[in-house]
């Protein structure tokens, strides 16, 4: 603190002054009380602030005791911070006041701007101009204000001042931020920073991970997101921060994607609310379904380790509640397994005859504070146990405290040993909502239900799992042509605009990347296709291909299995009568080798308007949308990412070799993805792909790419970094 | 109550002596403070019982300045109610002291019966055995007892006395009884009747059911349920009182079904916990996750009318909450749709220029208490709402009086027309659990999140459809010959015992109840298979057959597209090695013509140990347990069950006809569905059924059963009224 009030301003950056300013003026701040500048002044008085208050007002000389200035360009030089809640029609003025004084950020809580139209919007649009130009940095408008509290900074109009923790938070809602700060201070859970992030002018959520990355006071961050400014850049983030300070966040406004168009299976398939899913898991972003759930989850790994494992011991005194949580465990995948033979025996050498030394312990309505302290200690260091959930249901509210007791002893004689393993509690004496429980200097997190521990548990495994796991980037293939390809999709492109690749681009343009289709040859007449299906080898494939028809069996233009001449020809000259039919222009017919039997698999892409290329895989087919069994990853792919697809898939047991089958060839498919996120990621003009039916071949044997569709266009909406300001109409 | 009182003691049921009791004893009542026996007596002083009340005590002559008897034999004749708390030693001789002065009804609360190991189970038997004996009824023992609101009753051991309501409670759980307690307190959740049912010697939640069903005082029955007694008859019981009173539950206790054999493929997908979901969903049953989610749609569902449909508008201050509700609702299946024009330019008229007018009406911060009226009064008015979820977020928690005085009046407004569509709200007003809004003789339901009224609604709003949906009996068939079905069984267990049937018996078996299988001739020589292959028409299928075969293609066991006779000959020979290198016993080749192109379907029936037979329906071929497409029914099933199991399937959408193919023959399917629930209900000693594939044939052409088998035990554990007591070692 000394050295800090020491060091020159300067030699603190915008964001620093601006999250843990050690000045604060505030504009707007006025004699009324209940003015929302007031209510900013009196938060920052009562809060307890050390550093100094500058009200600024024209129309006062004093308020609350200070002097009050008549414009911030009167203010002393080095102000860290300026609230600016004036009206919307004063705002830019009160900023270029604040901006020319040297104030190095400003919290704008005014309202008016990108969130009520293109009027507002280019208010706004001034207003971060001014802003960036003067190296400062602004959070808000449209926002509640911030809080900090390590130097008690209420630079907000809450009235709840939370209670001091690990736990960063940011709100995309203001309305919701409020709700938020009374359930931190009811739950006791304690915050580092809250910042209410508006309309997102300049600071953005994406700033707000960068200052927690490094921020000491902070060890979990936590983010009610309404909207991505630039999702790449989030992932990149969260994936890095992740691994020391664990993410958790609620993603609201799933998009009804329907208005995309969705030629391809694969972009059919992609959802949005999907690819955030995605998102997550691969960044190892916990995702919350609820604010309550994400509090929930932020007490759980605020307060305790991470488990090692996903074995569960539950402790408890009443059958009902032991049961609820079991479910709730097994729903989230952890397992509450026997326990050893010792395990038991141990538990049986204190336990009461009625008691149940199986797992869940179920100590019944008599067990004491002896029987809770010793099952505690004795499951925390069982070898077998990663984790303990604690339950305690009073029958007599008169035992409840020495229970408690017990309780605390339990976990106090574990951890003397030096056992960390988290434990977390439900205690359900009371319907309010509980304090965790304190064990000399360590906090039990409490909940309500037991389902609400088990759930927090569960979610809090899968992140440790995560984090556990290998983070190597990207295979990088070398033997790709980047240049080729791109200058593929260009010249088709400077022809045709945007189209769909005909077959022979396809084939270029995959196998620049080392992709390979089963092979096949266009053809225009029946004699040529009988010539050319003697240089493949019957049997072969005949495909209708049109540069117009893109779901060639919903035309009945596939013929399979065709073994001579004779049956070729017939096809052909159906194939053809198809194609007249359908007036296809520039109908020819493919031909190829039948594959031989594999697993219908399929690989694609969509452009996600949000996350740009995504990746799918799953089963293949002509039947995707309805098998829905295709999953998908933000590209670019990291190796774990292919691997994860690849476990998602229902047809993983056929793949592994499915009753007595030979399994496949797991390692191509793996490859195959990873190429196929390469080229999309290096090739910006692939806006949709389709491979489909991918056949995975037994080991060693490949995968054959049966069928590919590419889709080109010119102008991309890939994610950008400019996308920051709030859809209009939308006033969170 | 006049009329009651005056009516003779003997024209009241024991049930309703038990539930509402107009006298009674506490047997155990002490003076020392503390003990169970005097926290009964004190609970039932305290709670405002107008009947009277007698302590029972040897050790003393007077409790709580009433009179005490010595032994239950002094007590005045006609005592309704006896409660018991005394150590379990001596509960016998209570209950028949009880029993012997004319006591009506038991309760009995002490612990140590069945829940402990079987001497527990003896007494318990011994005591259930002198309780029936009386014609008495009792609930219990080891539970918290029972709670009648109405009149005041309070024989139990819970210190909480819950508001008196419509909503009636029954709990397996006393700890979470308890707990129940104190949430319906908390929440202003009004009951009706509580009861701790404990380990069920006599009264079942099945009694609870039939009691509430014509009980004036409840319109909502909640179950917090670990085991089902007999399922069968909670069905029954449930689908008829659903019908008019809702059922809410909790289920908990998910039985791990590993155990289970699982030599067939419907027995291996059939896990316990599904078949609960599908007897709730079938029986109208609203299941619940949480005990917390258990009391949202009770609240609901008791507060408010049923929803005509699933058109939710959402009236918000705040845009974050109105997100959160919308994501909530359409997970839910609720749909936030877009309004009318009348109805926009009836919000626009009076909402501010930064309002939203679309659905969520965000009518922004700044809304006060006459936005909220009109706007509510607009949208409960507009016909294409069919419920509304009301959200207000303080900015200003000064304003907070006014704003839900505008709303009441809004919900107040509409109501004065004759509107009665369902209003549920999310005031976030404080963290603690809200009280309900009062809107004259009204309450609506208030929650704390969005994400709580929408899924409450979403739950509710599906009940309302099952309620309105068609209640036909299931469709009987009588061109059945149950007789010659079950000579059948009889005579093949007379014969081998449990054994799987031979392909002529199941053919004999479908037959008699309509069932056809596609045609085919076991053959032991290549001669005959020829000569037989020529009368059924080429091209055949030939597939291996032994008793000791169960899954033929896990064995290379079937050969497809045998067009000609020396292709028939070859596999034979092919399939007869197969036979010899696995020493088959008893092999044959079935020959089958081929079965032209349908959809691969299967159906079957599993014995599930607490459902008894289910029928499953979904996706067919080799692979469907890693399709996990399977759906399940318990048998029998009315004609909706088949209609659902048909509509749960992921083929559906092939079933109507995907991409230009025809639809399939659903109504043929439909009714297999209904013959094969109404041969395994007629027939018990079918205990497995595959029949699988089922080809769904094009419309007008049936479907074709091209494989099946069919196992047949002879003591089957079909659902019994007996199992009543609950598994050993569970102390809830």
């Amino acid at each position: 603190m000394t050295e800090q009030l020491l060091a020159p301003a300067t030699s603190r950056t915008a964001m620093q002054c601006l999250l843990d300013p050690r000045s604060v003026a505030v504009i707007g701040a006025s004699r009324t009380s209940g003015s929302l500048g007031r209510r900013v002044f009196d938060a920052l008085e009562s809060g307890g602030f050390a550093g100094a208050i500058y009200p600024v007002n024209a129309q006062a000389t004093e308020i609350g005791g200070r002097r009050c200035y008549a414009s911030a360009r009167d203010l002393p030089p080095g102000v860290d911070l300026a609230v600016i809640a004036v009206p919307s029609a004063h705002v830019l003025a009160a900023a270029d006041d604040a901006l020319a004084a040297g104030v190095r950020s400003l919290v704008v809580i005014t309202a008016g701007f990108a969130e009520t139209g293109p009027v507002g919007a280019e208010l706004q649009r001034q207003l971060a101009a001014k802003v960036t130009a003067a190296g400062a940095r602004m959070v808000g408008p449209n926002c509640l204000g911030l809080i900090n509290t390590k130097s008690r900074v209420n630079a907000s109009f809450s009235p709840v001042f939370p209670p001091r923790g690990r736990v960063a938070l940011s709100s995309q809602s203001g309305a919701l931020g409020l709700t938020i700060l009374e359930l931190a201070r009811d739950r006791g859970l304690g915050l580092s920073t809250f910042v209410s992030i508006g309309n997102k002018a300049n600071v953005s959520s994406n700033d707000l991970l960068e200052y927690w990355e490094n921020d000491a006071e902070t060890a979990v961050v936590t983010l009610y997101l309404e909207s991505f400014g630039n999702p790449r850049k989030f992932a990149e983030l969260a994936r890095r921060i992740g691994r020391t300070k664990p993410i958790i966040a609620v993603k609201s406004g799933r998009t009804r994607a329907g208005v995309r168009a969705a030629s391809s299976h694969t972009a059919a398939l992609a959802a949005s609310d999907e690819v955030v899913d995605a998102l997550f898991e691969s960044a190892g972003v916990i995702r919350a379904d609820t604010i309550d759930e994400m509090f929930d989850i932020a007490s759980a790994v605020s307060m305790q380790s991470l488990p090692a494992g996903r074995h569960i011991a539950i402790v408890t005194n009443a059958g009902g509640p032991g049961i609820l949580a079991v479910d709730a465990c097994e729903r989230g995948g952890l397992k509450v397994s026997e326990f050893t033979r010792a395990t038991r025996a141990t538990l049986k050498s204190f336990l009461n005859e009625a008691a149940s030394v199986g797992n869940p312990v179920d100590m019944v309505a008599s067990a004491g504070a002896d029987a809770y302290r010793r099952a505690i200690e004795t499951v925390l260091s069982a070898d077998e146990i990663d984790a303990v959930i604690v339950i305690y249901t009073p029958v007599d509210p008169a035992q409840s405290g020495m229970i408690l007791d017990g309780i605390r002893a339990g976990i106090a004689g574990a951890r003397a040993t030096g056992n960390v393993k988290p434990v977390v509690a439900c205690l359900m004496t009371d319907g309010a909502r509980p304090e965790p429980l304190v064990v000399g200097g360590e906090r039990v997190p409490v909940y309500v239900f037991p389902e609400n521990a088990a759930r927090a548990l569960s979610k809090v495994t899968r992140y440790a799992e995560w984090r556990h796991g290998n983070f190597g980037p990207a295979t990088r293939f070398s033997d790709v042509q980047t240049a080729q390809a791109r200058a593929l999709c260009a010249s088709v492109i400077a022809a045709r605009g945007d189209d769909w690749l005909r077959p022979d681009e396809l084939r270029q343009l995959l196998a620049a990347y080392g992709i390979a289709i089963t092979p096949g040859v266009a053809v225009r007449s029946a004699d040529v296709a009988a010539e050319r299906a003697n240089e493949l080898g019957y049997p072969v494939v005949a495909k209708l291909t049109s540069p117009s028809l893109v779901h060639k069996s919903d035309v009945d233009g596939v013929r399979v299995g065709l073994g001579n001449d004779e049956e070729l020809r017939a096809a052909f000259a159906d194939l053809m009568r198809v194609a007249q039919t359908l007036s296809l222009a520039d109908a020819a017919v493919l031909l190829q080798p039948m594959v031989g039997r594999g697993i219908e698999m399929m690989v694609g892409v969509a452009n996600d308007p949000l996350f740009g290329a995504v990746v799918g895989f799953g089963r293949g087919g002509t039947d995707v949308e309805i098998e829905r069994d295709v999953h998908f990853r933000v590209a670019p792919l990291v190796d774990r990412d292919a691997d994860a697809l690849i476990r998602q898939s229902r047809a993983l047991p056929r793949l592994l070799g499915y009753r007595g089958r030979p399994p496949a060839d797991v390692p191509a498919l793996r490859e195959l993805l990873l190429r196929v996120s390469q080229l999309v990621t290096d090739v910006p003009a692939i806006v949709e792909m389709d491979l489909n039916p991918v056949m995975a071949l037994p080991v060693g044997e490949g995968c054959a790419i049966v069928d590919a569709r590419v889709r080109l266009a010119s102008d991309v909406l890939r994610s950008t970094a400019g996308g920051r300001g709030q859809p209009a109409g939308s006033a969170s």
